[in-house]
């Protein structure tokens, strides 16, 4: 279609100007040009103080950042009286006029900051850059998390999901975003240009990422695909490369086996719930005999438990298999016992349906992401992962999250509402009550 | 370069997948939906039920929507005791968590319905229609009033000078673009393909358009450039279809001679200041020998004020003049007396300089647009505009306002300050003290 | 993907290009330039001399083109003693270097020349021109025929198959494509950028066309297609303004009711073939439920046939019915009594399978480019033409030739053989044998 | 541009139609395909059986493969009886019919196959192979040298300079066109894609190539360019990763350090002329600080010519150099004493400027391409390449030849006419009388 050409090419404008136009210099310092771009009331020279004080603040010190932070939680706060004064008056009187003056004191003056400073062509990622640097700040020290509240409002708002454009990546893909997904992996790590070939370019592999147009280098989230015939159990065999390749039209799986989030300063803005679904509904219209879509899904969680779980439960059983697969390596991990694989395996289940956070919610990260978009845990594999990450974080398992597109908006709305663990079957059949949690606990997530 | 390609390419699947989503039927009211976008907290059911209430809106009786915006104003306000009391509390404890709170209460709730609506693909164009459908309700009943103030404060934000893209609109746009630039031209219509060929295909004409990402096939504002040797004083002479084009790298003049906002639905949010100097500056990049930019301007508000200035002033020769003004055809407008035009000129010089609105600035909306950009008056030309309307509306004069790139920023700030209209000298000298404004108001004006 | 989109921008240098190059003004006359490419070997400054060949030919008198095929009649013609010298020493020795030096004096110098001038960027559409130019004069005079023979042997190597690009033609084309549909539709003329658009905005209509990529602003050929539901009969029902469009996905026949050539230049080379066959199967790919595919197509050789065929076969029941064709009107054709229609239709059944061209082959020219592409005729309508010249060329009968793409083959082969017409049963059912051609006509032709 | 956008959009049906399009499996062997592609005038069979074809050739045996060629050879020639007929013909009576019968056996039949096999899609990537396994069996026997004929000259029409595109290759550009230039770089290896890199990302280096519409996923030849100040006489430190890169606007040369050609089937068809220049103009375009164009190029033939030189010309000064090249060593190179250095360049002056092939030319091949192209031999520089190679070579020697635009067409005819090698000064003053050519030898050069 010709339609999307002209949209292609109303693009290209946006982002030539954007390498033409340098910041000025501008002797000022962060705070005097912070200032000043809330009192500026000329656009364009606004826009090009806001260009200033991104270059200065990219070159700035730590000490400098963390000053120009501090001032932002100081200096561009709600002022809390005039905001107490026009809220009564909104209440008496609720017209335009009072609503205005009222919303223009209702936020911390620096969300009006920082979306002026998105005005510049490339500001969004330096705002995504400032952020990640806050972030790192917040880690040590957690008195300015009140801005950081602020820059997630903002993004949120921005990296909207009807602004997000899906894009398969493969071997065509121009380079400098190749070498980003090479960076951003971080499940299964790419070891080189080859290996990345590996991932991209058989047929029976696919990848996709979410970009935004104002971050048009920079994908936000990226998730690789494996079309397979069946459930795979393990992400050796997935990822073997004398493996033969399944043909894409007589695969009947999709598995998604390795998500990685791009962009820290992203932090708390989600987009594997949509990549998953887009990703699912587009392989299927494309490849319409697929017809599972699974996850192969690391259990990062499980040995941290294990070892409290050893310790606290008083359970000689648990005790005895925790110090098992406490020195499980790759070399030995296939001489494990019928028993022992079974009792590992029955933990798991437990790890996964019994136990719960305080506040609710499966204890494993990766149950929580995958659960949370409606997904429903299918299957344990013993020696899913044989590597020494996958022995040591999980006794070598693995797990399958299944997709089933009928389904994910009830599991979603079942687990917001208890934080309940929709699992198979299979998972609850391999429970063994010699291992369940002390009773007191079960009852209580129960 | 290839990266623009990638940009390119990667648009095309965002509009590609916007065609291929169709709303689902769904058998709430509007009022339902709504509600149910608020609390729903599936991400994947409220894009369903987005996608319902934007097309169901789409097709609803004026009643329908009269009703629905009635509930946006009461039932999805600010709560104002909450807001009053976070507040205080934010004000005793500033934290991210006090500050979560309030700012999770310190905007009407329909800002965040607004704002999910928005995720829809496609979203943001029936959001703009549907706020030309208020602005159509508010003109006669202004009860709704502060609807808009949460639809303008949104805009604002997703119209952001970052996003808009600026693209040359040129006889090798496509059709659907070009036919929108025919119905969207508000200044000089464009009567057939024929006629807007004539404005585009010449060597010496330009056309340049901003477009939003969301809404791609919907230019929001354009401006049409004539390329001259000197700067011109008659709209008809610059559109004469007979003329000899001056060839581009010989012209030293680009007139901005019409600039059409397109958007109803975007009233209050702001474009041509940008689009202008966006212009203006590609052209001088493009082109070096163009020196000078300016515009040939209607002045839609003189007549009307000299009718009330012949009747108020008590001056026998301002009623004099106006009276000959009003006798103005076409036809007969050549036959005007060297004193006839000299007096008209001078109380045309008198209503930009010296008469003021009560809250300030110049009494012409379109001096306010320039001069508001930083422009400055630059010339007064008598039979400017020879039409019908012309003659009705300023007894066919026209003004040349001067965009000079280096200083439209101090002329913008000045004119912010104190409303003055900066003029040449040229416009200062055709002031006549016989007609000028009572002492009183002058005064009170200086 | 984006490796379309790297292609994409491949060619952009390419074109981009072309516009940058102005020839050099030289002031030799078109013969001198002409010798100076075949003897010239700097490749750049030959370059340069093409360029100015051929602007020089654009801007030349018709005394002067002709003048310039002269002499590309005379003086770059093959040398035959030479040629005749090189065969007789291959043939006594077959080697690389005696086939080279054959090769090199085996076709007319010209074809040598023509194809150094494509080598200018632009070339080939200004090639394409001078070719317009030689037809023109080859309808007075045919002495310069055989410079003809040199430019289709070319032309039809250039315009390759494996070149052609197929492209949609909708209303998101550009406008200067859109305007060259306009101007070069041949069969139902388009009146108005309005009419344009419904032959191409309702979802019911579809049109494409072939481009070369050294021609990408001029069409060489383009069907338009109608989506239906039946085979229809009357193409003012199909055009009918204020018809219900089918929904595309409910629509069993795609009918090709205008098929235009574009480039009177590239005369000889054949495209029609192809764009049918590749239209229709991409149609077939894109709405499975498309199972038909027929022409709806005039008939521009009935009613002269019809004259002669009254005057020469003596019978009186032809000399009648031919009578009552003459005096048809658009505005009386509806009263033709059944008798009548019948009579006139088992002639147009004779028409096509009775009669042939004294080489062979049906004598309707439209006919023999179904015919000989694979198709068969399906059936005739009467009155499917209501158009004046509807009517004064086929009495308002049309027909229509059916695409099966399971035959077309197996039709073309036997076509090409004996030139007979392969017609449905119902086009057979027509005929009566008190309309028959005389017996001994029939009989040379079976 | 959205022209641009048009034409890169015209392509992409071309290309995605190619995937689209498998060829169709079919018993008949090579020979027999190939003589059907001559008899069977049903266009679309004709395209099947061409698909058909090229896949069985593509997967055929060296033996099948020489056979088929032989078959060319013998059963698809010219009927030489058949042509002196015709010619004869076309002496006595010169029109179009007796030109058209002349042409149609004017040249061997399997250049029509071959034309017939470029109409599939993607049928000319398959004949540029099918000729790298014809010049392979040629290296061994040249009985079917002639074929080869057929293909140089359908080549040589088919890859036209106004087809070819001229691409930038840089760090954007897709994966799958790096990793061939990695493959095809043929003068200074890259060994890795860092490498790659650092060939590409830098700002003051420039990659280039050419692209051919219907091969868009193979570059023919591409040139890879330093931006320097002044013109540098060292390959090592043109390409040291601890340069300090030097500003693109400040520098004043541009070095053409490598070029390659990509595809072995396109001997004899050159490329590089267009390359180099056309390069130069769009540098000196965009970068009009760029006032010098040279090469750093490899003196290939040096050592072996040296070697002969003393083994012949009985001169004990260039024995004695000639065995103090022979010893040097990357490590032991930097010790050659000045008297040395000074004779090996006077050695290298003389192989340039007073050496001749005997059919004329200088003797090393790298400077017949640059002189040929119209460039001059601006330096000689000792050192210039230090690697193992370099010193093998030509002592570690290498020269720069300039591209001056102004004299390039001047220089080229001068070099076509005569042969003689146009050096500066500076080189010319290296010549030593004492290490001159022999006298008779000079004299027959002179």
């Amino acid at each position: 279609m010709s339609r999307i050409s002209y949209l292609q090419d109303l693009l290209s404008s946006l982002f030539e100007r954007r390498d033409a136009q340098p910041a000025m210099p501008d002797a000022r310092d962060l705070l005097a040009l912070g200032k000043s771009m809330l009192t500026d009331d000329g656009e364009v020279s606004r826009l090009q103080t806001a260009g200033a004080l991104l270059e200065k603040f990219s070159l700035a010190s730590p000490d400098q950042k963390l000053s120009f932070f501090k001032s932002l939680a100081s200096e561009f706060d709600i002022d809390t009286d005039e905001l107490a004064s026009r809220t009564a008056t909104y209440a008496a009187e609720r017209n335009a006029q009072t609503l205005d003056r009222l919303l223009a004191v209702a936020e911390p003056r620096r969300q009006e900051l920082l979306r002026r400073l998105n005005a510049v062509p490339g500001g969004t990622e330096k705002l995504v850059r400032m952020r990640e640097d806050l972030l790192a700040i917040l880690r040590q020290d957690d008195s300015l998390a009140r801005i950081d509240v602020d820059f997630e409002h903002l993004f949120s708002s921005w990296f909207n999901r009807g602004f997000l454009v899906l894009r398969p990546i493969d071997w065509t893909t121009p380079a400098h975003i190749l070498e980003k997904i090479i960076k951003y992996e971080a499940v299964h790590a790419i070891d080189s240009w080859d290996d990345l070939r590996r991932r991209l370019q058989p047929p029976d592999r696919r990848c996709f990422a979410f970009f935004h147009p104002a971050m048009p280098d920079e994908p936000l989230i990226f998730v690789e695909v494996a079309l397979m015939k069946g459930i795979p159990g393990s992400i050796q065999t997935l990822l073997a490369e004398d493996r033969t390749p399944a043909r894409p039209e007589q695969a009947d799986t999709a598995v998604f086996y390795s998500i990685s989030n791009c962009q820290k300063g992203l932090r708390g803005v989600s987009f594997g719930n949509f990549l998953i679904k887009q990703v699912a509904q587009d392989l299927a219209q494309g490849l319409p005999n697929i017809k599972t879509f699974v996850t192969l899904s690391p259990v990062p969680g499980f040995m941290p438990w294990l070892k409290q779980a050893a310790a606290s439960d008083g359970n000689e059983l648990i005790e005895r298999l925790h110090l098992e697969a406490s020195v499980m390596t790759p070399e030995n991990a296939h001489e494990a016992s019928e028993e022992t694989i079974a009792g590992l395996k029955a933990l798991a289940a437990r790890y996964f349906i019994q136990e719960q956070r305080p506040k609710g919610g499966p204890l494993d990260p990766v149950a929580r992401f995958h659960l949370g978009n409606g997904a429903s845990l299918r299957a344990i594999h013993w020696l899913g992962d044989r590597s020494e990450n996958g022995i040591r974080q999980s006794a070598g398992m693995m797990v399958n999250y299944l997709y089933d597109l009928k389904t994910v908006d009830a599991n979603h709305e079942a687990f917001s509402h208890d934080g309940k663990v929709i699992a198979s079957r299979d998972v609850h059949a391999l429970l063994d009550p010699r291992l369940d949690a002390p009773a007191a606990r079960r009852q209580s997530n129960g």
